[in-house]
């Protein structure tokens, strides 16, 4: 399984990689609008897990669709989801110098660059969809309602707010963390999933099902995060460590313990990993879930 | 006519405004998410001339659709050039304290809070559009199409790098300038324009009379605040007078002077109205374009 895992994964990601290409490739007669290409592309270049798309793409497929249908929905998510990043390493955000290992957007290019880099990222992912001619439109207008209700007041935006307000206090329960998460971080990922399978054609009873493994996945993902923060190294995370805690930001383990985090978020995977169980051909989805869970950057 | 004139204008923007509002009236159980909402609120409620959205209003009755039909493509637009000129102000661009007699949204906030309210409103508009079910899905993908398309990197933000890159030139041209134009403040003209007859259902020809009319009425526009910029108080004009000259910013003053300016401004506003001759009933809009060229705020 070991090999044919990776094989998935680095099919998946080149899939990927090669179709943010394609839709940023629009060159023109200007040095100022290609420099804005290019640092739209640098963000979107510097890598990461690419763990959206691929839940795109791979509930896609688990639905019954063709590759091709997950093309713009996967691109479209990694988009939105690069420009949260250029505008949260912002000086007035979290005032992160770098990204990945390489210069955060603004450090690389100029700060007035990387924020109109991530407007221009924030806005491209709903025109790649309006343009995916290889859906119907039925389907393209509920993938733009999806992605676009994940992304703003109720979605990542509202999440980022209220992770910024938790800094200037004491008194953040796991309630509202709980809650600031299924924002910040588990809305994108509960949409990547839902994409998938809107993008397929599936049946409302598929779309809840993804959804909720979504839910547990994401929920997951993010306590990881934040034990990463405080356990490991800079040079495996790509990014300093113990950023958490400089800057007054309330976690899963300051309000449980490592312990206790690492076991939540092994019992949240298991339980995504059970609802998996009602996908005929989830393997790999099943093999990708829990090496999210044993990360180590 | 002139009262008339104010009738409509009066109308048009009630409607607008009551449409923003009921947009972006989801309270939910969370203070720091119903500050995000406030402060798009407070951005969205500076007011301005609405220009836009009355043009996406005007031009859909012109094509004989009904102002259903123009509700949510007037908000959307309105709320992109909100997120614009949100950004815009930002101590990383324009710097400027002030929008319409106001603090600006950075000022009256906090700048992470307005990068954030900037950010919401420029993916909100995609939801509103999605989520028209007065306008058919054909309608509503166009629609979508095309205001991404006029924001993007062929669009307005493509415009504000060109304009960002020119204050550190000082061999630009008309004919860049001119470029810049288009892009910074035309393509939302003209979507705006395009939009109103792509609500109504109307023909290909009847979008490109009102594509060609955008054009010069945009030009004209800008050229017309380049002119003020030099010529009004700031009192009249509600910000700083004289700015374009301080941010080294080339204008078509510079370019060519105030009265060639101001003829040259002259020159397209005749020519946009030869245009409007071809629609019937269009008054209203012919009294509006004239209005814009003696707009004197």
């Amino acid at each position: 399984m070991e090999k044919i895992f990776d094989d998935i994964m680095s099919d998946y990601v080149t899939t990927i990689e090669n179709n943010l290409k394609h839709y940023t490739n629009a060159k023109v007669d200007n040095k100022a609008q290609n420099m804005l290409t290019e640092a739209m592309r640098y963000s979107l270049e510097a890598g990461g897990k690419r763990i959206r798309p691929v839940l795109v793409m791979e509930f896609c497929r688990l639905c019954g669709g063709k590759a091709a249908s997950a093309a713009a929905p996967a691109a479209a998510i990694e988009m939105i989801h690069t420009f949260s990043l250029i505008h949260d390493d912002l000086p007035a955000m979290d005032d992160d110098d770098f990204r990945r290992g390489k210069p955060s957007c603004h450090k690389a290019y100029t700060e007035a660059m990387a924020i109109l880099a991530g407007d221009a990222l924030a806005v491209l992912p709903f025109q790649i969809i309006a343009d995916a001619s290889e859906l119907d439109e039925k389907t393209r207008i509920r993938l733009i309602s999806e992605l676009a209700s994940a992304t703003a007041v109720n979605g990542m935006i509202g999440g980022q707010v209220i992770d910024i307000d938790n800094e200037s206090r004491n008194d953040v329960d796991e309630k509202n963390l709980r809650y600031m998460y299924s924002l910040k971080t588990g809305a994108l990922i509960r949409a990547a999933c839902r994409m998938g399978c809107i993008a397929a054609g599936a049946d409302e009873a598929l779309i809840d099902k993804a959804d909720r493994y979504a839910s547990k996945l994401g929920l997951a993902f993010q306590i990881i995060d934040d034990i990463l923060d405080v356990t490991s190294t800079t040079e495996e995370l790509g990014k300093m460590v113990g950023s958490d805690d400089k800057k007054n930001k309330t976690t899963f383990v300051k309000v449980m313990g490592v312990e206790k985090a690492r076991n939540e978020a092994d019992k949240l995977t298991k339980e995504a990993l059970g609802i998996l169980d009602d996908f005929s051909g989830s393997d790999f989805l099943m093999a990708l879930t829990a090496e999210l869970l044993d990360r180590r950057k």
